[in-house]
């Protein structure tokens, strides 16, 4: 895309080894036995749970995968694949009926009895529905929230799926005494890309320093494989939304831009380095903005 | 107890005008329509949602009652009770069935079989057992962790039941555009006593300013009842363990302590206040110490 991504490059060698010393740390720090890792099938959590096991053996990481009706069947294979190949233990799980008994999927009643193709395209005509009516970028919409019920209605039909996922990875963490070790990338912090007290919550978050960008670098660095590496990388959470379709920018892009503003570069070096658009660098700022609030406590009087 | 607790006196009129203006400001600054507050009948979640009806009025407050197999009968009237009173829409959810879902239930299997006065015995026996055994006092032991099976067991079971009705109070307060108002005090906050990402979270956290005791006399102010105000504050979650068993400290006595450490008192001037002795000074001091790995983020790399 362009030869200014040497910005983002990284000694992968260094990067694990820090990664494992830190993981190793917390555990012994903190009294620990072991790890849980979430297991989405995605390269974030695959590469977690690598660098897991690397840092205290397969005997003492848990790999837990919670799919439920929406998950994409690749994903879930490409998770329990992947935790068979590294041998740790595989804790399955699917939550449809945890989701079905709080009413969830009630929100869009009849999505039980339409194929996968026809669910996607529903989801894809309903965010432009909404993005249209109140004439805002979804991603953003949904960052600041607002009273449109469409909208309301698909934030609650995703978030409590992240945040069930949590509170059960928690429990696995609490019962065998193991770290819970979380997934959130640097990108997807910064952008608020992530569900406050869903996935962004664990007890560390070992690629919390690294652009999205970087993860892939570190996934072919540990061969997590060409086929979770490359499949276009997606929250999972409703039928045929993956994450470019949400934050509307390739993650190339998209790293250079928060590289440049991180870095204090001016909006035309900014331009040069990404070669985004004065839109989508001016989206980029508000994705930050927005999301600020996302990255704090409760707040108290 | 003793005189010095009018070190703790709060003028509770500006107290209520303060947060009411806090809880309103927050609702429209962050565009919501109304407030969700989780109703447990103890005291801090019906003075929060006292608060928020007078905040933003009854009909635009929900309170959610997520009562489980070991709640007591007793929390669950008085919460289904004061949510009539005050008028405002209910949610009234079961969530055994999920946590059984979960197999959390499966932890202690006989426990379904026998009376609650024989459960809370064996609770109170086994308690003594782990403190015993690790020869520590069970609160301490609980903030720290460590590979205790019996107390990771303990751990495990209870802590899970206020991370679902997270889950649950964000759904709702993602459904209706809501604001999640939490009810964790002063008192819980310094000392640990609450669920990191359970009861912990939430949008903002009204009482967090205010000792237990502040909370009470609040409560007085507000005509929450006396039903609700002199029965003895539990965290409901496992049968028969109340507070004052967990902390091991009445909340006179704990809070003038906490007073005294938050304005450097010397442990002799803490002492003179509070009558509390050397020990139990020093083991308030180990919970604030203890607990602040409750009070931060994912720690990132």
């Amino acid at each position: 895309m362009t030869d200014k991504s040497i910005l983002l490059e990284i000694n992968e060698q260094n990067t694990v080894d820090n990664i494992i010393y830190f993981i190793r740390n917390y555990i012994l720090g903190l009294k620990k036995e072991g790890a849980v890792v979430g297991l989405s099938g995605g390269i974030d959590s695959c590469v977690t749970l690598k660098l897991c096991t690397e840092a205290v053996g397969k005997n003492n990481v848990t790999a837990v995968i919670l799919p439920e009706k929406d998950s994409e069947f690749e994903n879930i294979k490409d998770a329990v694949n992947f935790a068979k190949l590294l041998e740790v233990r595989i804790i399955y799980k699917k939550i449809t009926l945890i989701l079905w008994l709080l009413r969830v999927y009630d929100l869009y009643p009849f999505s039980f009895f339409f194929k996968r193709s026809i669910q996607k395209k529903f989801v894809i005509r309903e965010r432009n529905k909404i993005s249209k009516r109140i004439n805002k970028d979804i991603f953003i919409a949904n960052l600041e929230g607002g009273n449109d019920k469409s909208l309301n209605k698909g934030i609650a039909y995703y978030r409590i799926k992240h945040r069930i996922r949590s509170s059960i990875l928690f429990y696995y963490s609490d019962l065998y005494n193991y770290l819970f070790v979380g997934t959130v990338n640097k990108t997807e912090r910064l952008t608020g890309f992530f569900v406050k007290y869903g996935d962004s919550i664990a007890d560390i978050m070992p690629l919390n320093s690294l652009y999205k960008t970087q993860v892939v670098s570190l996934a072919r660095f540990l061969n997590i494989g060409e086929k979770i590496i490359n499949k276009p990388p997606s929250p999972d959470l409703i039928p045929g939304i993956d994450d470019e379709d949400i934050i509307g920018l390739p993650y190339g892009k998209l790293d250079l831009i928060l590289f440049g503003i991180e870095h204090n570069y001016t909006d035309s070096d900014i331009k040069k380095i990404s070669s985004a658009s004065v839109k989508q660098i001016k989206d980029v700022k508000k994705m930050i903005e927005k999301s600020e609030y996302l990255r704090t406590w409760p707040i108290g009087l």
